[in-house]
């Protein structure tokens, strides 16, 4: 790759922001040319506009860089650019960057389930990256908008694309044990969740339920198997961790399960993509893995980590947990892992 | 009641011993006259005995009392015991006492499934009480043991008695997360739980699956409805939360489900046992709650929690949330509440 | 007592302002009319404004009062107001109600260091009251500002009281493990504290020397002793811990002085006022006392606990360690006591 | 160096001896030649006996090492030996190595007082290392103990160097905020920590005020200046935060001393040791670093971090806050760059 792609982080001082800048750092294919955010924040330094301080380490000449504001024009050396928005905002603002000719790859909800914008988990959907020509032609712009799932649904969907294909799924029932960085900086009160458990995250189940139905589906329609969440939030500062009970299609074995997951690979590992972990799904022996602390960083958090497979006895199918870093797998490092699949496919 | 029957704690200096002698010193209807613990305690007063300082604040006259050996004859003061041993020692412990006359409420695990020892839930199962005699039959003593349920299955068993008795059930799922004194003193390394989940406890997803059918069975055999359950490890000091996913015999509106939950009543209700709580249900309608830190002490600790009860998309019923506190309603509140209700009964 | 006096919380949604509220309700003396909170809040009842739900417990009646806006018209039911506004609300509000003929009993830092002005703990310095008489002259007001001191100051100068009458003060050194309450609700991202401790609390040290001079010195003016505060931020809930440093005037052991403390008793106690704590300070002998779980609520959370009281290598001195609710003994429960006090001295 | 010296750790199973391992395991002059440890972990792999998972990956090699006895005939391929035993074995057990003709590095509390043992911190007093010609003549053996300094006075004897240096020491108080990690696996219960500050470590205080003085002193006679400790657990996982008040010799400005601290460097750095930090005191300007989580691993853990450099108004000197990692620059780091010294030295 001779030329690297410009690229602008809009939303680039909030968590999953940061996440975007520090993973689009290094990356081979992309440049991170700018980094917007809102009116507050224009015209600072990044190292004065970041908020928390919480992902650690930038580049000086990252640190250096001025805060731009949130607009077409003002980001014009870019190619593509990343979104890490709030809904409310990303609703309209992805749809004028679109129309001014940019890829937008978002983390933002706000389009993830318009009909011709594809949900794109870059291992379990890959062949959804042609709704963009229909998004194109519908929306009458050069540009496009990509989604990534929400952070739950990216590692869970991820978990379940190997039995999808090899077992066929009937039920999944998933509950969830979420960190607090899901929630963004400032988040989750400290009086909150010290020595607590809060058993609900607005609107997070009808993600989870929505979009894993979305992106196992075809590009038409739905998946037709039947998905529930209960979704919760525990003392962890990185790492969502998923206990799920699966009914497929068929009968099997949890052995015959972990070697099937172990074995899976997408068309990111096909196409070698820079971002694509080298497996997607690590498959631990122990009794007592995943665990945020200890596996969160596997693949540099591109990676999910099941361990505990077994039968489940109410469904007759099996259960697991399922373990993935939310801020990367779950949010960053996806949409970066998409804007390569897209650039592969030639369509950025 | 004219007389307090006297009673004596084995294994008082761990956490669920020294929760039995919190509860037992305030109770109306017995007299804690002992307690026994393992030779590194014996001669020793209670309050240098007891270890990590952790249920409160204890009476002078409990403090001072002198920690007994474990065995029948130097408790002969007592008529009944409760017993916190570890399960290895219950064993065989537990049918001395039972030999030399005493009734056993036990928390030990040991003697669970044996087919003539009652895991009694009072408001769940109290017609289980019969099992005595056929125990006593049997084993050709004058003692019992009665067992508690599990505390992860105390809670559970307890949130589905209305709707087994109301609209069936076919299928239960329950994915946990449990406080760390579950785990005893010194029990959970801090190196371990903070920032952290352990998706693993020791056998305690059979404990669920198989004390909660036989709970829920007749006399003669277990229910025969499935489950299944994912239990974990978080860092919460007392309180089991439980994501609860049920199918019911028949169709049934969440509305219609928290009227069940919030009239049911047990016979310890009826009985107005002092340790029973006045609903040993409460359903809370706010869309993020039960909350370990705000709800564990609820009904002193006696009851249980229920919220965010709504359908289930993935079995076509119902899911919620249901939190209760592990040690007290989950062990010692309920063994004392079993002693009371077969006082009522007769057989203490 | 025959009648009680009426009462009114300014800013009462906040924790602090909770605390009054909490405290109020079963106060013997006083009897909460109303709570008045920002204009967010105005007019909804308290169950539906307040912040996070974490102080517990209230009554239906209180639950159930209309929250007022916060202006002396529209609380003139109440003949006095307790305060919990942020510092630069209060700073003018304050002085309106006591214009208005209120006696402002506040938790407010804003006219703390007014010379006429007493920042009252009332065990420590309740001969300052009669600055009230200085300040009504001065500002021709038939109403009245007093002050508790900061939460931390609070918790110290009552340790050092004892210390100051019998042995007399040099230097005082006192760094703090401050528990997240401190910063109010939502206060302190879960992401700055799990797993980690902030060395800083914005104006904290001030404040503690500050107002421990004040308070320890005559009306006139402020001690002549040195203090030095190091404050940190800690993942506890309620409870600051404070490891304290003393030069005394006077070589003493540190028996003599544990006995000299466990011994004092201040003016609330010898007036046996409603909210005092028997002893105001609790001597621990054990080696890893006082513990902010174990010991925040003694004395109903007006009491401090010192342990570890040992030599001092540095200054030839001593040492100890001490711990206060902060919500209590260091705010809310103060000013109450206060307003006991000033009721008992005829100025309320 | 041509060829690299063999070395072995005692006691590599625990905390401190995982971190000597991991960190041997990428030294350039050394070579992780054997892992030794208690009888219970003797014949077993390395990945088997290892407790607790928590110091992160090894390679292959290492967890394929068969763990060895800890005696000198079991470990005759090493040349030096890296000691994480406890202390009470550590004491007769580290003399049986060093009459073998072994150098021991020792992270035990064992020999640190005794007079011809060095307690050495590289930066700080490399010239104590000649206490091995004497421990050689007097104890008559060939090879020498080395003692690394108790983690917390290993973090505030490096603060405090460039100050004694450049402008005296008269008194040190510290406060400490220690993590869990510094009792070792299990250690800590998570029933003690969460929600809570255990105010005591056993012996800490004592080993921060009579290791400090000795480090600072001469090689004949301790340092005379004054130190005073109160040591207490906070819920941190890794990462010492000490507040520091210091009387120095000389007034100087808070800017003075940040220089002074900025610009310091010791022996390791001047030979360019391999563990060695480029600079091991990092001055933060920030009003709220250091932090644990955020600044535990600078310089690869071997740095100090100091922030909120300011004036103290009880000693009329400064006051400060450091921060260092409690298993590497306060335990196993410290020793392996203590090798690197002696190496250099001549002495290994």
């Amino acid at each position: 790759m001779v030329k690297k792609i410009k690229a602008a982080v809009l939303g680039a001082t909030g968590m999953v922001g940061q996440k975007f800048v520090h993973i689009l750092e290094k990356n081979p294919w992309f440049e991170l040319k700018s980094v917007a955010a809102s009116e507050r924040s224009v015209g600072k330094k990044y190292s004065e506009a970041v908020r928390g301080n919480l992902v650690g380490e930038f580049s000086e000449e990252t640190l250096d860089l001025e805060v731009k504001p949130i607009n077409p024009k003002a980001l014009d050396e870019a190619e593509i650019v990343f979104s890490a928005l709030p809904a409310d905002i990303a609703l309209k603002t992805e749809e004028e960057f679109a129309k001014a000719g940019f890829v937008v790859f978002s983390n933002a909800s706000s389009h993830r389930m318009d009909p011709d914008v594809p949900i794109l988990n870059p291992e379990v959907n890959p062949e959804h990256a042609v709704l963009i020509e229909e998004q194109r032609r519908r929306r009458k712009w050069d540009g496009a908008i990509i989604t990534n799932p929400n952070c739950t649904t990216a590692v869970l969907t991820l978990s379940l694309k190997p039995l999808m294909e090899s077992f066929g799924l009937k039920r999944v029932i998933v509950s969830t044990m979420q960190a607090v960085s899901g929630a963004g900086y400032p988040g989750v009160p400290s009086l909150d969740i010290i020595d607590n458990v809060i058993p609900f995250i607005k609107q997070e189940e009808e993600k989870v339920q929505n979009e894993t139905l979305k992106i196992m589906g075809s590009q038409e329609k739905p998946a037709e198997f039947k998905v529930s969440a209960s979704c919760h939030r525990v003392a962890v500062l990185d790492g969502h961790v998923e206990a799920v009970f699966v009914e497929l299609e068929e009968k099997v074995e949890p052995e015959k399960v972990m070697e099937t997951m172990s074995n899976f690979k997408g068309e990111p590992q096909k196409l070698k993509l820079p971002t694509a972990p080298d497996s997607p799904i690590i498959v631990r022996f122990e009794e007592n893995r995943p665990q945020p602390r200890l596996d969160r960083m596997v693949g540099k958090g591109m990676a999910v980590v099941v361990g505990r497979v077994r039968k489940d006895e109410a469904l007759d199918g099996i259960k697991y947990v399922v373990l993935g870093h939310n801020l990367i797998r779950g949010a960053a490092g996806c949409s970066v892992l998409n804007a390569e699949l897209l650039k592969m496919k030639g369509y950025v």
